[in-house]
């Protein structure tokens, strides 16, 4: 039995036109394999519950959220399959409690813990498709779990790992792209990427698939690629295991994100321990800090640190960082909103030299101050002026000759 | 552990406003019991669900039907639970499937066959209240079913029933009244009636309860009662076993239903078999024949057979009998949809003559013509012109002296 599982984002099934062009797709595969689909709500159909949910308490009690929003996949999953079986395509739709789909219990951010495939092999000799929503599944005592925003990408490529088959994602792009078509109109679609590259666009910035998605395949070696279910011909972007084809290429691709806010504390007293009164209160406090940049003063007594973080924390981590002001001893705070963070992502940056070299002089020339920067093996990330994202990711993607 | 059951129906949970409103009422009760909430989708959602399934087929597959529109209720019990729980109020919303509530396998009227009393019970030792949506089980195979429009009442009694506690339906009006209030403005709320009347005056069209949540109420001898959620502090209408002081009312109500078309057949050839034939294939095709009158012509081999079913199958009926015609052998085929029945319900009947000479005095004094009569114990039905209704419940209603 050949399977392959299809994925449709929230805009492939935005519509009844949407759903049906998805179910055409469908249609297509499921002549030469059979299918397992992973839907996505109808688009803005979340939101809607989310905000119903935020009528009733600031804090909704998480079981009873992850219920609600759960159930925009369940609609789609069904209408979908009232559609194909109406094409005369003997589909079934299956909740994640029906298969199930065994999650950890931390309701809005549940983990995947296994599928019982069993159960989808069984249906899938009687029936052509499957459908299955994606973002949900069910806990050790039964209760609705979900796995977060976009969780329906992990959904998929879980159930494909699971039963050991390719997993291609539709969405409202062509694929994975040199940098955001909407900010530079001379970007190109990436055929193959790297898994690792994917994981260091995805993670900063690039909205195409979701991070755990792609750290899942990495891991379970999951063929992944992305479509548009707009433009079903296209080829798309595969992502693959690092071959030697790829390693031409010393950038792959720029991301960014306008989701970034600055903290810098002045005069904090250098000494040990002093990092861990600052990061665990916000950790505690649910912030994720991303980049770090500690400047030691000239006597040594004294150090200036600036770290990044979500924008939406930056109250929480205000109010947090105010209140243990006499615990950490520092001179004063300050924050900025108005920055951006651009990622420059390669696995060529490993054998080649030059790309950070490139970077300083591209941005330089254009004279954008380069705030904090942070590098991994294949990544290098620097923090700007917002004002500045767009001629930066501009001269940066020519610099690098994505364009090509 | 002393229990209710109170069941909200869609208008009581229409708006956040609203749901709010049935919260606070839950709340109240909550304070000397252990309660069960059953909850209707909020009013429209399932109408918008119906309608997008429509979208992709003229004949949704049930099961997946069944999936799409059970989601109504999903929604507004995890949003009362959110609500509930922020005031304080331990409460946990369960779905059919988790209880479970199991039904035949009939998608769209499944019939409930068992509830799992002990999870109820279970729960409730956790928990202050237990939401629970109306409306929707599980079948054998765990695919989720639909008890038909108006389900809720039924699974509210049905949970009554397993766990022997009384059972509150909260709606948009106060209680039962003699007649519609929005036809005859002095219709009067009557504060107790027996499960046969209020059986005959909801399978009548009297809209306040559906007929099967009455039918178990009274298998079962539920304590049933029908308070108004707008204003909790009315005392409603107790649903109860016949008792002395009801049979005091020769009437107790008048109920009418527009819903009606009647198809006369002439010249039908009036031999043994000949009613199979014509009822036979109606009742294949799943239309509800209601009132049944044949006139034996003179000659004793001929008759006129007229008969009434609900309004929206008379064209499928047409079809039907049209293409029966030369295994029947009729003469003329003719249908009416002007028309409309009134039923006079009351236990009193069965001991007080005169009903039904109070009903053709007061008819025959407005000039208006009887088409069709039929009768049980406790009920006098007939068929009018639709033209006449409003002066024919009237009148009636004031022959019987209800408005006093």
């Amino acid at each position: 039995m050949k399977i392959k599982v299809l994925k449709f984002g929230g805009s492939s099934v935005a519509t009844v036109e949407a759903i049906k062009m998805s179910g055409s797709i469908i249609n297509d595969w499921s002549k030469k394999y059979k299918i397992i689909v992973v839907l996505s709500a109808m688009y803005g159909e979340t939101d809607r519950l989310v905000k119903l949910t935020k009528c009733f308490s600031k804090n909704p009690l998480p079981r009873e959220y992850d219920i609600a929003v759960s159930s925009g996949e369940t609609v789609s999953c069904s209408l979908m399959s009232i559609y194909l079986n109406s094409i005369k395509i003997p589909s079934k739709s299956l909740m994640g409690w029906q298969i199930p789909i065994n999650t950890s219990s931390d309701h809005g951010k549940a983990r995947i813990i296994s599928i019982n495939n069993q159960k989808l092999f069984n249906e899938l000799k009687k029936f052509r498709v499957l459908i299955v929503p994606g973002f949900q599944g069910i806990d050790i005592d039964n209760n609705i779990t979900t796995l977060g925003r976009g969780g329906s990408d992990t959904s998929a490529v879980a159930i494909a790992a699971s039963i050991g088959s390719e997993c291609i994602i539709y969405t409202d792009v062509e694929g994975v792209y040199t940098t955001d078509p909407n900010l530079v109109s001379d970007a190109k679609k990436i055929p193959k990427i790297s898994y690792e590259e994917m994981l260091e666009l995805a993670s900063q910035g690039a909205k195409v698939l979701q991070t755990r998605s792609v750290e899942l395949a990495m891991r379970k070696k999951i063929k992944l690629s992305v479509r548009s279910s707009i433009k079903p011909s296209k080829s798309g972007t595969i992502i693959t295991d690092e071959d030697k084809s790829l390693e031409n290429n010393t950038v792959s691709g720029i991301a960014y994100s306008r989701d970034e806010a600055k903290i810098t504390l002045s005069k904090v007293l250098d000494q040990p321990g002093v990092s861990s009164k600052i990061f665990g209160p916000l950790a505690k406090g649910n912030i994720n800090v991303d980049m770090i940049l500690q400047n030691v003063s000239q006597d040594g007594k004294y150090a200036n640190l600036s770290f990044t973080l979500p924008r939406q924390d930056i109250e929480k981590a205000l109010k947090i960082l105010k209140k243990e002001k006499k615990n950490i001893f520092y001179k004063k705070i300050q924050h900025s909103v108005n920055i951006a963070k651009i990622s420059v992502v390669g696995v060529g940056m490993r054998s080649h030299a030059g790309v950070a070299q490139t970077l300083f002089d591209t941005l330089g020339s254009n004279n954008i101050n380069i705030q904090l920067i942070t590098t991994s093996e294949i990544k290098i990330s620097i923090l700007i002026n917002e004002d500045y994202l767009e001629t930066a990711v501009k001269s940066l993607h020519k610099a690098y000759n994505l364009n090509k």
